[in-house]
């Protein structure tokens, strides 16, 4: 077991070490991440080393491992992730002072929406996506709104899978789901109670880059029963247009 | 030269790979990508080919390297940087709400502010504090109020350097810098006009962890000569309270 990933070169054992840290298991003692990460336990205490070293992993007082501010700091400054939530930062602001709810800014990453940012309400609403968190593309609004403005190709290959029922209101169906998807077109937003949990509606609307191209889905997570479109969807298409001329060009 | 560094081991050269990015140059060809970290031309490709693979690094339309989605995302997920950032992100609306003006958070780090988190405002004021972007401890007023509360040896070592004077208001003697120190623990906060930039004044007080370690800075930024003292420091001291509280202890 322990040699059964000799061909595989130090780059790729980097990555697997820096992948086995997340949410739900921030730090790590040495001997758990080599079993997770099926290296032998020296050559893991080596590469922890020279990752410490570098500040891309971090010893805390009991000598657990955990991800170095360093790897944080780079990743924020020349990533284009941190570049677009902190130019959609102030017009999130303006939603969430206006709508006082859950606001979220999403991009498309292969089958899941990947959030960027996450400002929060005080309210009882239940907001599951968080920062650097993923939701199903068709089982959250924003989802469901970069779908809309995806390309055929990838339209065509998202209906092609066997999509996950989370609730009885998540459309799992092509036919179905191609419906929606015209419908959002159509609308300029996505309002989808209940479909990834019964108690919250999301409220989603695109971000155009370049006057076509979907690059962001700006967000607002309601408690179910408790929309008001009317307000709602103007500020969250105020805001995303605010958000696509900082982006270089208006819609 | 390409020779110099052949001692160095592959974990060393893929952290040096990564650092080459930044705000400044987000993208670089891998030409300059191998001029820049000093490593032969096909060294350099064999190693971005990887890490383009793993998703640290992405090719951009025109064949530019630039940092990867996967990198932004698991530097954010387990860092408690962002952990951090996004605790403290409701009170720092809560201060920016109320006085209106650019909100920052920062940590210390080495002998420099790192900044996790900024929220703008449409003021006309200059804010030099960018997200991971990193300050002078003496020459902002979130490092005067960490270093006031750092430990003896850190303030010995800060104060043992020669300070950068920036402006005519920097501080920079070290008789001069114990007694600010010493004020700013007494107010509880650090008003502190055009250390850095002339026109700008940086009002900050500590976020304290465990009732005691000051372990980030909640700071504004306000037009020089437009200080609110009165207003300000009750709606920042309320938020960092609230942050000490998220953190798991009351101050």
């Amino acid at each position: 077991m322990a040699n059964s990933r000799a061909g595989e070169t130090v780059v790729s054992r980097v990555v697997r070490i820096i992948e086995a840290f997340g949410a739900r298991q921030p730090t790590l003692t040495v001997s758990a991440l080599a079993r997770a990460v099926d290296l032998p336990l020296s050559t893991t205490h080596r590469l922890v080393a020279e990752l410490v070293d570098s500040g891309f992993l971090e010893r805390d007082e009991t000598r657990r491992i955990r991800l170095g501010r360093r790897l944080w700091e780079l990743a924020s400054r020349g990533s284009s992730e941190a570049g677009l939530a902190e130019r959609a930062l102030p017009y999130m602001e303006d939603v969430h002072a206006v709508v006082q709810q859950h606001t979220t800014l999403g991009v498309l990453d292969h089958d899941e929406v990947l959030y960027l940012t996450r400002l929060s309400s005080h309210s009882k609403t239940r907001n599951i996506a968080t920062v650097a968190g993923r939701l199903p593309v068709h089982a959250c609004s924003s989802g469901l709104v970069l779908l809309a403005h995806s390309t055929p190709d990838y339209q065509d290959y998202m209906l092609s899978q066997e999509l996950r029922r989370y609730t009885d209101q998540t459309i799992t169906d092509p036919v179905l789901l191609r419906r929606k998807l015209a419908e959002i077109r159509t609308l300029g937003y996505a309002s989808v109670p209940g479909i990834i949990i019964p108690e919250s509606t999301g409220i989603a609307v695109p971000v155009f880059e370049r006057g076509h191209r979907a690059v962001a889905a700006l967000n607002v997570i309601v408690h179910r029963g408790e929309e008001d479109l009317s307000s709602t969807v103007p500020a969250l298409k105020t805001a995303a247009r605010g958000i696509s001329r900082v982006l270089g060009d208006t819609v």
